[in-house]
């Protein structure tokens, strides 16, 4: 039985993503108490693949997820799913919204539902916490010095808790992007709509270095639908370029770039080529597909072959 | 006399790094509860400045100024500071090393000292916080239920604490940048080493819309030092880019690049124009030079003029 | 009355093209013997004007009115006309096809008509003259070792000569495009659907300097029509670009492009903005109107008159 | 015994070129009575090669040479020369400088003599004449109506006339270049230090393709040396672009370019890799040497043979 960690605690969202995709189905679904404790389970053996968060269309990437995979290696992503992301205002079994005085929720959540509160609870006092969930979770504690959670509404149904309120998120189209992530391997077949992911670490001694890798990009073709800039942990202004292009590396357009970085980046780490969630395939420019890239090959040889 | 305000609680880097300017020396220090609050304090007038972290060499930018800063408006960048980052275990007066069982940090400052601990603690649990000053300021909690905390030195000064481990940290040259902010006026004057912030939105549905940017720069001469992608809030896939550059809005190159940006952009909002920390004034190419743009201006104004 | 001069003799596409051109009703019609004489009675104020040929969609630029008014300066371009391009063979009065044994014209000439010859007269000797007037004209001199010219069929009224036969060129819509030169001087007023010539004298010694110059042009929206490489007759390999682009040097867009240009070319011609002989408006993408630059002006200096 | 054609008639710059190349010194030197012909007869088997001038340092390129070559294909460039131009005043035996009224030359030389004529030939009329050496030549015609001919040295000794100056060009360093053209067929094994010739016609529908061109090499570190556009004979405004480059068709980084060149442009039409005149090796940016190529394709074989 294919064992799958994740994001844990149970009734975080990378558990509700991760049961809507069909590789779960059958499979056993471990929580880690961290995306670090999550990949390492992978490495070590313990879990066959891991889904954690990558991405935030309120909060941005997902940091540790991103330099995890980027600096450590032996990873790579094999698949992705993408999902809503709603708040709830979770509560204790039996405890009533004119009794809420003090909440507890991660900062990132609280910034999502700051209208709702002040329309609702102006008075409330929101207290951190390190993750929703756990918020969730520790309304179970008799000793909590809160009696309110924010938090996926999934947690309340894996606590017993109680759902005040559904869905008081401000902006109501954000959605969370997790990928599944194995060990090092062949990647999955080509289906037409792909994503590949990549680190690029840039010489910083050269001016230009972030233009010349788009235009190694854009010479073959190759769209790229996620730049991220990251810190490389040495100095300030020391960054290297977290990269998702439309495209497998079975894609010659796709091969080509990739030989062209590796050229001239000071390295090229390779982190995945998997199905697009959207199932979107990509719209390309005349003179890139691999039957022109064939052909090109083909007129080339005829050239020096004579 | 002038009111600073900084992220708190007293201890935090963010202090430190004040102490090192000298706008701090006659100014009254105001600690604040969390960046968003101390750009609260500026923007109503309870403070004049706020000195708040904009990134780290280590864990990257910190999303919430950015987004604070460039969502937000009405407020700029007028100085900017780098502190070295050093850690430090520090505990209640008279505990010895070996009676430490438990300690709390912030996860990122945790990462940063993973191989100290583990030479010297091997069996230490860490407890996450969510800032090391208050990892610091909560031993003073009769119930704590740890024995030390990792943060930096001025914290054990501030709340009568002990250090039992001075720069424990495993990145010897680690930095993190703060940046003082003002209501939005006037900039600071040129000094001929200086940055420029700016927060670019760009028109997602053209491809190549970063090559474009980057190019408004590069036909200029215009160096960039920082380029962040930030999501807008609005969809998965839809960024800002958050970019540092040489040089200040009065000198020519960036005056023509900042107009080329509010053309070609969705939005360029402009975060301010100030001294950089180090000095260090820009290498420019050929003909970009404040006297070439004149000189190029009164060409073109004698081929028009006969 | 106004005096334009012309590549003579009479009887050449320059002749016809002026008579094309308003400006030539009223005005006297002054042959010149070559380019550079024509552009000569300018500077030297024996005319007012010149009509030189530039291009030809048969045998491509003309170099040397492209170097006489690139290098001598002192001349700008006021108009163009484009004029269709016809053969005819012409003979003196009486003469029939079947006793044509040998024909004079310029080799160009000789190339578009090669197909036409081939199929009519198979045994005919062609002779090289200077110019295909030259020829027809050389036909009334009694000494002349050729009996039929192929030339332009106005060349034939001038000099009375029978045409027998007309439009043999085997490329069927040849055109050549004339300029009108004067003195330096203000430009004609922008009409919307302008050109501009330049010269441009690029540093060799820097590696993608062309790429440079596009970038340019493209940062501001402004299109190419023409460009050519011209020695500058210091060394092989030095070379000057001969450029055409849409829009009138009081556009915004090409006055920034021009001073641009200026600051990163060894030196930069400007040789005149003029109305477009075919109406043409550009088609320019979004950002790049007289307009949106007042715009970016205006914005620009809000922001730093705060 | 190899059959060399050149330009003729005996006694041109290309018969002088010829003259210093290994290749001719046991082989038939052929005068052709033009570029056309001369090309001809190596496709018609009556010629293994022709020497045709191909560029001059004063005149620009030699267009009827530029488009026999990329238009009507079947020929490569196997070989080129460059050949320092000199001119000088030559007269039928015993004429003497006091005596000459009248000269004959080609209008380029004509341009390029202009200075000394005026110095020492103030009142001297000057007849055109369709080539140096055709004016040279004529000088034994007793019914020519001139005294003296511009032209090579070289001319004097094959006709048998006299000197009276030497070296009496303004511009003292110019330089023809010729190649050497043979069958279409194997290139010459690369040398290290080769150039390619390639005529590259794009779509003219869209705009920046000449960038678009300009990036495909620069993307994979190749030098463009020189650049012409030609009409192609289609329309006004329809170019094709002659080019060289250095590196041979054998070279990684011209392969690639070259297969990439194939897959935006409407056509490509290669003519031939060759050796350098000036034997100068290329300097070559980090990353685009033939073992950086094989280096980056050794690494992204492993990365999807995992």
């Amino acid at each position: 039985m294919t064992r799958i960690a994740f994001l844990g605690p149970r009734g975080t969202f990378a558990e509700a993503a991760l049961r809507t995709m069909a590789s779960a189905a059958n499979a056993e679904l471990i929580p880690a108490i961290s995306v670090y404790a999550a990949l390492e389970m992978v490495r070590d053996g313990l879990a066959d693949q891991a889904l954690v968060p990558m991405e935030n269309s309120v909060e941005g990437s997902v940091p540790l997820t991103l330099d995890e995979l980027s600096t450590d290696g032996g990873l790579v992503i094999v698949d992705e799913v993408v999902l809503a992301v709603t708040f709830a205002l979770v509560v204790p079994r039996g405890v009533s919204l004119t009794s809420v005085a003090r909440i507890a929720t991660h900062p990132h959540a609280h910034a999502q539902v700051r209208g709702w509160l002040s329309a609702n609870l102006p008075e409330v006092v929101v207290l951190p916490a390190l993750s929703t969930a756990g918020a969730a979770e520790g309304l179970l504690d008799p000793e909590r010095n809160y009696d309110a959670a924010v938090c996926q509404e999934i947690a309340a149904e894996i606590y017993g808790l109680d759902v005040l309120a559904s869905d008081i998120g401000d902006t109501s189209d954000a959605h969370t992007r997790f990928v599944l992530v194995a060990r090092d391997g062949v990647a999955p077949a080509a289906t037409g709509a792909d994503k590949t992911t990549l680190a690029l670490y840039i010489h910083h001694d050269q001016p230009g270095a972030l233009l010349a890798i788009l235009n190694e990009f854009s010479v073959r073709g190759v769209n790229m639908t996620r730049i991220e800039s990251r810190p490389t942990r040495k100095a300030l202004g020391d960054y290297y370029f977290s990269v998702d292009i439309e495209g497998h590396i079975s894609d010659a357009r796709v091969a080509e770039a990739l030989m062209g970085l590796h050229r001239v980046c000071l390295d090229v780490r390779y982190l995945g080529s998997y199905p697009r969630h959207d199932g979107k395939e990509p719209v390309l420019r005349d003179g890139v597909t691999d039957a022109d890239f064939a052909e090109a090959q083909e007129w080339l040889r005829k050239l020096k072959g004579k």
